[in-house]
C-alpha cells in the first residue's frame, strides 16, 4: 500500500463513500496515535500534541492550516497553552472519508519534522 | 469605569481574585455577545465569530494569539473552516479573572477591526 503521507486528497462531494469498517481495520494501524471517535453522531480522528509553550502551538497550528490549505480539506484545531488538539473528519459526507486518514498521517509527519 | 479595551492584563497566581457575582453583573453586559458557560465545573467566557473561508479564519485565530502573547494570557482557540471560536478563563485560580473580561473585548475589538 502507497505510504498515506504520499497521498493526496481527492476532492469530495456528498455521494463520496465513506470508509468501510474494511478500510478502517486496514489504515488505522497506520496511524495508531490518533482516536478514532463520534461526536455528534459523526466519526471523527482526533489527536493532541504537547508543546512547551504558546508560540510553538500556535506555530503548529498554523503549519497545520497550511497543508489544509494546500490539500483543500480543513480540520478542527484547537490550540491552548502548549497543546494542539487536531480532529479530521469530511463534513460532505458527515464521516469519515480515507482523505481523513491522509492528512492523519501528513499531521504526524508535520509534527514529526518540528 | 475604564473601557475594558483600554485595560491590560495583570499577572495572576492561584490566590488571584475570581470576579465575584456583582463583577459579573457589571462587566458581562460591556461584552454582550460572549456567552458564560460551566465547562468541567470551570466557568469560561466563549465566543464564536465566521469568516467566508478558511484562511480568513486561520488569520483572525493567529491575531488573537498574537494579543494574547502580548498580554500573557492565553485563551483556546478552535479554527475551522469559516468559524473561529474563542474561550477565555484563568486556568491558575479555575475560573474567571477580570483579565478574561479584558481579553474578550479586545478579541472583539480585533474582529471589529478586520
Amino acid at each position: 500500500m502507497t505510504k498515506l503521507t504520499e497521498m493526496k486528497c481527492v476532492a469530495c462531494n456528498k455521494d463520496s463513500p465513506i470508509v468501510t469498517d474494511e478500510e478502517i481495520s486496514e489504515l488505522k494501524p497506520t496511524i495508531p496515535d490518533w482516536e478514532l471517535l463520534e461526536v455528534d453522531g459523526i466519526n471523527r480522528l482526533e489527536n493532541s500534541y504537547r508543546f512547551g509553550n504558546f508560540v510553538d502551538a500556535m506555530a503548529f497550528s498554523i503549519q497545520v492550516g497550511i497543508i489544509s490549505e494546500e490539500e483543500g480539506h480543513h480540520p478542527a484545531i484547537l490550540t491552548e497553552w502548549g497543546k494542539v488538539k487536531i480532529s479530521w473528519w469530511t463534513h460532505k459526507i458527515k464521516g469519515l472519508h480515507k482523505n481523513d486518514f491522509i492528512m492523519a498521517a501528513k499531521t504526524d509527519q508535520l509534527f514529526s519534522e518540528n
